[in-house]
């Protein structure tokens, strides 16, 4: 038995490069599509648009930051205003992970559902869980149609579905959303949960989308389940206390992280999306001829300090 | 901030009863519709198609049991013979889980990847990787269309796609699969994978599927992730002891774990699949008018004992 073998579910990982190092020369894998991208392709993204979460170190003593993109314009921008307000008052400092509902999300917030929000915040209506289409910004992937939109493809690296009209960001792995009450404008953006599962897209255009984890959802996806209803954890000593969540910009120069996305609108972009749908590196005999929008996610890199 | 915020993400919680306690009179969720089947449309997994895996307890002491149910004929029933001789040998047992890598697999067998296998195990060939449409036996959802194949739905309880002429299982959430080398007839059965992420869709047809884990499937996704390339442990400390996998058959009597499935051509099954494409219950303000193949997980539930 080879170590090939026990590499077996391998040469697929998601768009991390493979070295099949022994294997013919092939065409080239989603990953190394990624690596070969021209410097040019990649756009920095603006640290005022970074979250970063300090959860308390793990049982080993381990630090574990997670760091949030928060979208663009046009989405849920009333959303994200109250999210940069919460920061910036400090308001998630002590605050906890208060669910883990396996193939499905983690929520965090306060636990006590006393905590006074701080002023300034703004009720947002119905109308901003989508937007006017945006014509002309979009790059479309024919590939990716699927059961919940007629049309999926990327805007300025996020993933979206829309229609003749309508525009609106999809449920993907990983993405931030804001928890809510029954009446769609309920949610401050005061509790937030991020996706952990199979996407749930049922959820696009019935909750606010604002943004994704790009570094660490590893120390959320592999937090134990609650085993309350909803998979809330049922004690306080479960909950995962939150030291601090601060935009980037809040930070000291040299603690500030800095990411990258690979242009959506470059050929880099372009031939990872099509090998993405269509794997032809070695491993695979039977290319799909397709790949839901969840599939082709945007490639996101940390800038190495110089 | 009323409960109901905090448990924002709650009302549309994956196959969960939820109970809107103080929402109108509304349609029912999806998971109403399943606790409202009649007994006659749950169908018993026979005790030879269940695997039951045993790992080392965890830190705090606690057993951690997962159930995995073997696929049915026709599909990969080369490999399912030898992951039957496997379980018999005992072969697993002292073997443990090497992989970890997230939104993705987790993987298990033997990390020394020296154990000779048990004699009398088949190579199966590729064309095992699908089988002829099952013509009049599946049940179709339309709403579950996609960018993978021109059609979808379930067979006896399995999620499959299918053209006009083959027929073959899906990668969704919690499918359990067989590692193999570049080679397509590689991969006894001994090395094994389950899908922790979102559904990779790309491996249909290229890797042969051969169960689903059908109960504690959580102990396996919040395993720490690997820091290896491709999510493998790097060291012996950081595998997770396999004690023993045993067909449940293998197992005393009082010791066998017992299931049953929502039969997919029952009238409650089409009532809940159409739930899932078509959410309507309170917190909904827009259903989806579809749902992808792997949103509608097939309803298993165990059956306690009398």
């Amino acid at each position: 038995m080879t170590h090939r073998l026990l590499a077996a579910v391998a040469a697929f990982a998601l768009a991390l490069p493979v070295a099949a190092k022994d294997a013919p020369a092939a065409a080239p894998s989603p990953g190394e599509i990624v690596d070969a991208a021209p410097a040019a392709d990649w756009v920095a993204i603006p640290a005022s648009d970074l979250l970063v979460m300090d959860l308390a170190p793990d049982v080993a003593g381990k630090a574990r930051r997670i760091v949030i993109q928060l979208m663009p314009a046009p989405f849920s921008q009333g959303w994200i205003g109250n999210i940069r307000k919460l920061a910036a008052a400090r308001w998630w400092d002590g605050t906890s992970i208060n669910r883990v509902q396996d193939n499905y999300v983690v929520q965090w917030g306060d636990a006590t559902e006393k905590k006074a929000l701080p002023d300034g915040l703004v009720t947002v209506p119905e109308s901003e869980y989508l937007s006017q289409r945006q014509r002309g910004r979009t790059t479309w992937l024919p590939s990716a149609n699927g059961a919940y939109a007629p049309h999926h493809g990327v805007l300025a690296g996020w993933p979206v579905a829309w229609t003749a009209d309508a525009m609106w960001p999809v449920h993907c792995y990983a993405m931030v959303g804001v928890g809510r009450n029954l009446s769609p404008d309920t949610g401050s953006g005061a509790e937030l949960y991020t996706v952990i599962g199979h996407a749930p897209r049922h959820l696009d255009r019935n909750i606010a989308l604002v943004g994704r984890v790009i570094s660490g959802i590893e120390h959320l996806s592999s937090l134990p389940r609650g085993t309350g209803g909803l998979g809330f954890y049922e004690t306080q000593a479960e909950r995962v206390p939150i030291v601090s969540i601060r935009l980037a910009t809040q930070l000291p120069q040299a603690d500030q992280p800095r990411f990258e996305y690979l242009s959506t609108e470059s050929g880099s972009f372009a031939k990872y999306a099509d090998a993405r749908a269509n794997r032809r590196d070695p491993f695979f005999i039977t290319p799909a001829g397709g790949a839901d929008i969840c599939n082709i996610p945007v490639p996101v890199r940390a800038v190495r300090a110089k």
